[in-house]
């Protein structure tokens, strides 16, 4: 069970509820988040419980996510969520896209309706390759430029990434050319020097059920990029968003990135089937990298005006001015005039659906 | 090592090759196919062997599939299927659509640009319901009626079809309002019978390895819509479309319906990534099954769209005029409303693409 | 709903039946078996219809296999099945090896505590090569001879093998070394042909969801060997044995081959932990193949041995006098050399265990 | 290309290496262990670098894993590990348990021959439960306490366990009964924690790509368990256990413990098959955890039989005085009367399998 306490509950009414339960010999943990958040192992939900002061919502199952599920209604009262689950299969299609209000980073709306695109480099380059890419990105139509400076990489003999002197020479790019910049963190000591750099921190697949990573994010005020795992469910995803949003962050933004299956003709399997069901079950954004599930360059815009189409709120694309040269994951990175064309794609399906859902369906 | 022979190649000619091979030791099978395809194991090609005459073709590798592959050049001369693997990965996102000529099926084509679509119940129901889907997925756009009379159940005692008496009572349906129809074939007995009836002879993916089957059906006249095997490899998928066609069946259509994953939020995951590595492996149209994929019916809109922008040549989609008393696959069933929106998305979708395409990109 | 009749149950019993439930409009299918079944789609089980004459069963779930199952109570009366499910988690872990009373497949037992193993190559080889492997084989401990004479390959240049020839040379070469014969059935023709020759017709991982031909196999009087699908859930892998039984033929051999995953340094999982799995589900022996399993014959041994400890019946094994010769599955193929040490290993784990078990537990 | 470095090579050697490879343009990093190691991107191994003061290899391939590896020729010089790869595929079955020299726990030894198993409940109980449990699997025949204090797990609202207090009351109640206690960190802050209780710290599966926490577990004295990831490859297991290695601590234990499939009759699919992988490519020991892979603890006597016989060096088992009272994982925690069974088990299948090793094979 777990009970979530109203944002001005106080101390004197959480000890009461901790009280309560413990009296029935119930293990109460304190959860550590911008709301407390109480799990009771082993006690059930009673009328009683729920109408004690400061109570917000008393949850039966512990693997719920309250905090990342669908509310009820929108606030632009635009869209009925409920609308997918209509009898007749009907709902709309396009993945709901305005049935989550979004949120803010820097002048920049995710979610919500608005396309984003991060793209860049796998690894961060040198000072003047950086420049180059974050101009072309810029100049395609890119909000945020993404390039790795830790790398999580399989065999501690590959290169692993150029660190803090990475992050100064993105920040630097970034900032030129007027991008926002995501870069991966493996682990709470890096968390305090790329806020000093990134816009949003992104936890890559390897590291989403890295659950000490995750709490420490949820105490940062920067947005989290949550990328599902290589063999995480749905369920598991949520949780791991639930993580960071109990801790106190609101503001993750989901990636679907390709899961682990039997096919080795791409470098994962995109399971696009993911995008509904994640906005049946939460408010999140929801971005799609095709780069990391194709792996390979020739498959990317396929799999691009497939995720745009399912409803993605937009894609995360590993670019270079010369894909050949990068660093790393070069087969999968493409070039700026190939993501131009994805982003026009981009624009054309949106507008299409926009133009039927709005028109008389 | 195998030896495709021209299509004009003589008996005297094909007895020389299988002669020169057995001196060498070499076993050869002779493939029956509209054109002679000899399999030598053991045997590596060389110059002499391809000079001889009547052979078109030395291929070096048993899983090669050169009669499924994709064509140097496209008749029509519009599109170069090179172009998707151009270093930039600006190569058409759109999966080629026009790279292949596609076929005919009565008066309607597949494949070659355009879009197609087969609608209706999973199992055949009483006449008169028949009749009401069919004149419901006609109104909304659907080309085909889908339906089953022979079903592949996992357990014995579920109902297994209503066999030729559903399939008359389907072929009357469709004829009514001018559909095809399309339905499933479990094993060689039932061709003729289907034969009767079916204007495209389904193979399920409990069967995609199903030699003896790919194998009769190749032997008919009628175009097999393949779907692919639970757990099958793109290049298993193509080495069964490589059974039928090299049988003497061209007209083969695929059908990706998902794969069997550990997430169970959605039925199976369907694998759009696969659509651009068929593309670029053969030049047969591909159509897409969001139903089985899905298993729900709120997911289906999302991933029809989906489908449609990674390049599908059309969709296959259960509809039912009462989901909800559908004989079987309820849950994934969606109705005529349903599937009118999302033919209108289809529409929509295209437009937007080829607009672009043909354009000034 | 399924009705399952006695065996004595008259035909006026079964249609009585049949009427009963047709008059509130339930569909009723007579399952062709030596019990006589029926299953009613949408009925549920009630006390009058259990009490009518005839009637030995009525299972309310489709998805039930009331034939395959464990008996409650084993002939013999030895063993208490249930014993697995012991709170305390010391049920019997050597699979209940003599929960089964097995079946006679000429002079031989298969399951009831008695060891099985057939050896011999992927494909029938020329007279002289199989009589070598034959005599190799059971000289080594094999009782039986397994050469696939119907191979169903991915593509359709690769060898299919010898057919009826082949049969005949296996047949030769088994009977003149005492061995029993189990070779391959890739569709119904093929049955009364292999018959001739085959003491155990096998069904290969490819079409174990191929249900005409398990019915087929359902009428006759072959015991069949019902190897796993490559992305089969035990579920339905017993489902599959349930088409068999339930169609008149009660000696299935299950046998487990592995299943497909994303690990490739073998070429399939073990999945030995479905041994006990079937063990307390279904009475019907379970083989072992872990030559299919493991792919590279470096790691057949240590396989085979997990495999004999989990519980299993018996092993089925790639073997030839000149592995690398073999036709096909060269690599995953071991020396009689080999296979003699491997049987070596079975009978020391199975009289260690079966000391301990007879012991003071 | 990778230069492992002798353990005596100087700074001044190392010095000049870097200064000839950065000559060249080629990128170089140190790799902070106990041998110096040198990555060099886009470099390839030449003669004159090989013969270099200092070096003691250089490796072509970045995914190699030098140091897991299995050494040419066993210390004791009794097994010769090549012989798994012997032709006729009669290569040890056993796993070559002897052919690591395995080290040195406190007083036990693990691999090397010797059999190691680690009992306890999943999460550390109340110091009475703990010492009673701690004493029934010392009575049991285990020579470690298992018992999680940091639990990974999926949801913020399940009990995350006891942290430093409960590795107080695990650390009390292994000593009091002479075991070695293992237990789990998640993250680098608390490996100096954890080292003051603990005498081996295990990597969860949901941390193994956790490279921060492997670096670091590197840099202590304590040996490591390395449980395999839900989606890892053995390759990418091996180089998780590289990072450590190569980081300075050798006393890695790998510990299979079930993949993530689609099957869902157990919680994993323990897979085997990966023993006699790993055997091959690494000197590491390796134990098995059947209790995750089981789920069911009916399942896991059986799992364990496969697992000693498969060449494991140790089990890893959920064990509760009161299962059904267990904290978590009840479902899979067995009686230590139960593990008394499997431990006997275990040493009649190991006797049984060495007389034959040792006798004439």
């Amino acid at each position: 069970m777990i009970i979530v306490m109203n944002s001005t509950a106080t101390e004197g009414q959480i000890a009461d509820i901790v009280e309560r339960l413990s009296r029935d010999g119930v293990r109460v943990q304190r959860l550590d988040a911008e709301r407390v958040a109480l799990a009771a192992t082993g006690a059930r939900p009673d009328d009683a419980l729920e109408a004690m002061p400061g109570v917000a919502a008393v949850l039966p199952d512990a693997g719920a996510t309250p905090m990342v599920a669908t509310p009820q209604r929108d606030h632009a009262g635009r869209t009925d969520p409920g609308d997918m689950a209509r009898t007749d299969g009907a709902g709309s299609g396009h993945g709901d896209r305005e049935s989550t209000a979004g949120f803010q980073v820097g002048e920049h709306r995710i979610g919500g309706g608005t396309f984003f695109c991060a793209a860049g480099p796998c690894s961060v380059e040198d000072p003047d390759t950086m420049h180059r890419i974050a101009g072309a990105v810029a100049a395609a139509g890119a909000v945020a430029l993404r390039a790795g400076a830790y790398k999580p990489r399989s065999s501690p003999y590959s290169f692993q990434g150029m660190g803090e002197d990475g992050l100064a020479v993105a920040h630097a790019a970034a900032e030129a050319h007027g991008l926002l910049l995501v870069s991966e963190v493996l682990d709470a000591t890096q968390i305090p020097i790329a806020a000093r750099y990134v816009d949003i921190l992104q936890v890559g697949a390897r590291n989403m059920f890295n659950t000490t990573l995750l709490r420490e994010l949820g105490r940062t005020h920067r947005p989290v990029l949550l990328k599902r795992g290589l063999a995480a469910t749905i369920d598991e995803w949520l949780s791991a968003a639930e993580y960071i949003v109990s801790a106190g962050n609101p503001r993750v933004i989901l990636c679907e990135r390709g899961i682990r299956t039997f096919e080795t003709a791409t470098r994962n399997t995109l399971d696009l089937g993911a995008l509904p069901v994640v906005r049946q079950r939460s408010h999140l954004p929801v971005l799609v990298d095709p780069s990391h599930a194709a792996g390979k360059r020739a498959y990317v815009r396929s799999m691009s005006r497939a995720a745009v189409a399912a409803g993605a709120d937009g894609l995360l694309i590993e670019v270079h001015v010369d894909p050949d040269a990068a660093t790393s994951d070069a087969a999968q990175t493409i070039t700026p005039h190939a993501l131009g064309r994805i982003l026009q794609d981009a624009r054309a399906i949106r507008n299409a659906l926009d133009a039927l859902d709005n028109g008389g369906r």
